[in-house]
């Protein structure tokens, strides 16, 4: 079977990461607007549903492509786990687009809603699709921002490897994919203030697009007319690499080498694309 | 067993499709009443109970019927995965029956409160039972709900599908209820804002007969006085189609073709089914 | 092992029944008390706690006595499962005696606050301890109550019974608490409006008896002065057993006879009762 | 394996109690400082996130240390499961460093919006770190805290010893930190009234020395000027110690005397402890 999937190689690998941000953004973006545009739930129900979407994006995907949705994850892994350099840029590529399309048709299902919410299309509802400091209300800097992304997205890789990593007392991965998803939960939670938690560039950068695109004129920018849009992405690749190496200074080196997974559980994606 | 299984035949899967939409039913109809009608409880409370309404449902009836209590997930599994057609009709015709006899027991459970909130029984509480655009209140025209029931019942199939895809990392069939609970907890919170998130024409059709029989004389109609019971119907089944076929295409195709089941995994329905 | 737990006996098994549902009524209880009385949390709140206690208690519990802590459970069991009826009076005294002590221990540890909220300790936080109609607050007779409360505790026995049938997918021993926790979260928001969802003789009567004792003279009441402690009582043991025998006739008749457990599965406490 | 994991010895065990308790406070501090100073989600964010902390803070450390996190579990374990006592000083020791410097992160992270919230890092904001007797605002007295700190973590004990003991149905150590973090969401949700909780003295003693050395003056005392800090150390030492008890003489001596693990269970820490 590792052959069979290995035959059918990047385009599957490209497929179920497009598919797996697709599904994530999906429930992230659609409950932002949701809450913000129609005011129906709130602040718990934003958190849950980015959790939710983020299990079911990585029930999607990690068969066939690891299921990281997020490249920040996947340069992560290029820098510790052997995950080949050569793929980082077909996946965040293969990310970034489904996050985009998604969000279109987020854009698309919500435009009778966000036009009688904010018929300008201003930076009123531009936070239903990309990050803003503060979360475009409270006085957070940029810098604050990126600092805070720096910290989330370290939060986030740090417990992504501690859930993966097969030496540790970790979920099955038919399991592992919920409690991904409460790690996210769980950041939001308690790391959403500062900069709406993109934790992710691709879920930021093609939501981001998506809604310049159509209509949202300052979608590049903060509220204070600052560009903006690199923090989401720059915080997140500079933290994801902090939170595995914190990890594996904290956890991983007092972890044995190796261990042969127990009888019965299923292999997971990452063994399959070293066997 | 599956000799004993299949003798027993059409009528014991009737029967479970019956029972399963009726729990789900009791939940979901049960919360909206609650909420909407006593003020107890949240959209996030909704959102929950309906999901919780999913999972519950699906254990009881998984086993004898696959669990499908939608005629959305039974039309698409006839298109994609040989699911027999002359059963069709009957699944519907039991999913819908569950439905409506769920909505009466909770009509006649909720008289009191519904008069006192609501005595003349307008459509102010009409949408406890079954769904409207824009929730009653929000300017989406019919079509605009139409497109959102479209695509929030793709999602559920093309996330069901994946779930119980035996070739991907799915949830072991004692576990897979929750998590199609959990999709739809997220569709709850993400998907619920231009037509209250049918993605089920028994759900929506039951309910709406129920509450007509006693009392609710706007029941088929929108709050424009258009008819609109269709349109939780025909998207759906719609919908539902293109999501499967939107998971054959982005993951199902680059998947291995045949695999056993692991050691220590229960067959699932679907499995027997075929068997 | 089979020998020894039976060589413990009743007083084990009462033991653990009181335990369990000792667990139970501190988070039950304790919840209502803190949003009731303190306003901190929601009915959400009030609905998850009480699932979670649920939980909880089962795991405290099951493997000693099969963890039913509700003497509406029990007596159901003893109508359709074998349970022992010599056993049923001990189990429900055990069980009400946890639910009492919890209750103690709830008004002691909260006495300040309930004694700032409601110094007459009167009808007003009279609900954090025992169920009201219409939740002291709705227009419900208590003959809707006794109504809602057979209805109730029928869905909580169905879908008891439906997990827990090793003939259906149910999860395994370990998770069962689980998905009954989430059953009990479901109804408290969609079955909690006319008459607070106790659907447990215990719940109800222990902690009515403890607010009794300690300064609540209208515990017996209901807010229009009528004895009302016995709705509570009945109406679970009607509904648990109608539960049962409605899952019996939609569901367990098309279930296979008898089927030995999956290999990797531990014996609940039911079938080690009968080994 | 174990050989490995004795040679790494207390240094890797400290280091894993200090990552596990880090990533519980990054939480538990962090969605207190969402909620109260930036009124970004409400009191059940609080109650979800902490208990996500303690699924993760477990996860992270349970197969190195045995995931204790809190010297209240320590020293319950050293009284009654043969936990090694010259380990209580040194686990307690990294336990409150790991929580010191993650709430100094929150700190740094939430300078600006504290500062927008609380100018004067009075006690309005301080319970952002450490508890307060009433959270600040009820009128409790400091021993009604210590009674509630008492038996706040003899619940939590109770059920931590409840489910993990391998004669119970306790779930797989895969799945037990989930439960754990279940068993605080519910503490979090029902006996968070007179002292915020903390049943842990390094998730509060950590906290509180951290707020104190950036700018919280007042740190050590509660909202009447008196000495708080010892509360929350001296009633979780006790209480937890209360409730390992109280589950041997209710629920444990019942259970069998030895039981080999089920097949297909991987080996807890404890077990690999005493290996």
């Amino acid at each position: 079977m590792v052959e069979r999937l290995r035959a059918r190689g990047l385009v599957g690998e490209m497929a179920a990461e497009f598919a797996g941000t697709f599904i994530l953004i999906l429930f992230g973006v659609g409950v932002v607007a949701q809450v913000a545009a129609a005011e129906i739930g709130d602040h718990d129900s934003i958190a849950w549903a980015w959790g939710i979407g983020v299990t079911l994006g990585v029930y999607v995907s990690a068969r066939i492509s690891g299921g990281h949705i997020n490249p920040a994850v996947t340069v992560a892994l290029a820098v510790f786990r052997d995950f080949p350099w050569r793929k980082v840029a077909p996946y965040a590529l293969a990310q970034t687009a489904g996050a985009f399309v998604a969000a279109l048709l987020v854009r698309w299902n919500y435009s009778e809603v966000l036009a009688a919410a904010d018929p300008g299309h201003t930076i009123a509802t531009q936070g239903v699709f990309s990050t803003l400091p503060g979360n475009g209300v409270l006085a957070v800097s940029d810098l604050g921002a990126l600092r805070d992304q720096i910290i989330g997205t370290a939060i986030l890789l740090f417990l992504v490897v501690a859930i993966t990593d097969l030496r540790n007392i970790n979920p099955p991965p038919y399991l592992a994919p919920v409690v991904v998803g409460l790690v996210v939960v769980g950041i939001g939670m308690a790391w959403g203030t500062n900069a709406g938690y993109a934790i992710n560039p691709a879920r930021d950068f093609g939501p981001r697009l998506a809604s310049w695109l159509t209509g949202y004129g300052t979608a590049w920018l903060d509220q204070h007319g600052h560009p903006y849009f690199w923090v989401p992405i720059v915080g997140p690749l500079i933290g994801g690499v902090l939170g595995v190496a914190l990890y594996r200074v904290l956890v991983g080196r007092f972890l044995p080498v190796t261990e042969p997974p127990e009888p019965g559980r299923v292999p997971t994606s990452a063994q399959l694309e070293k066997a």
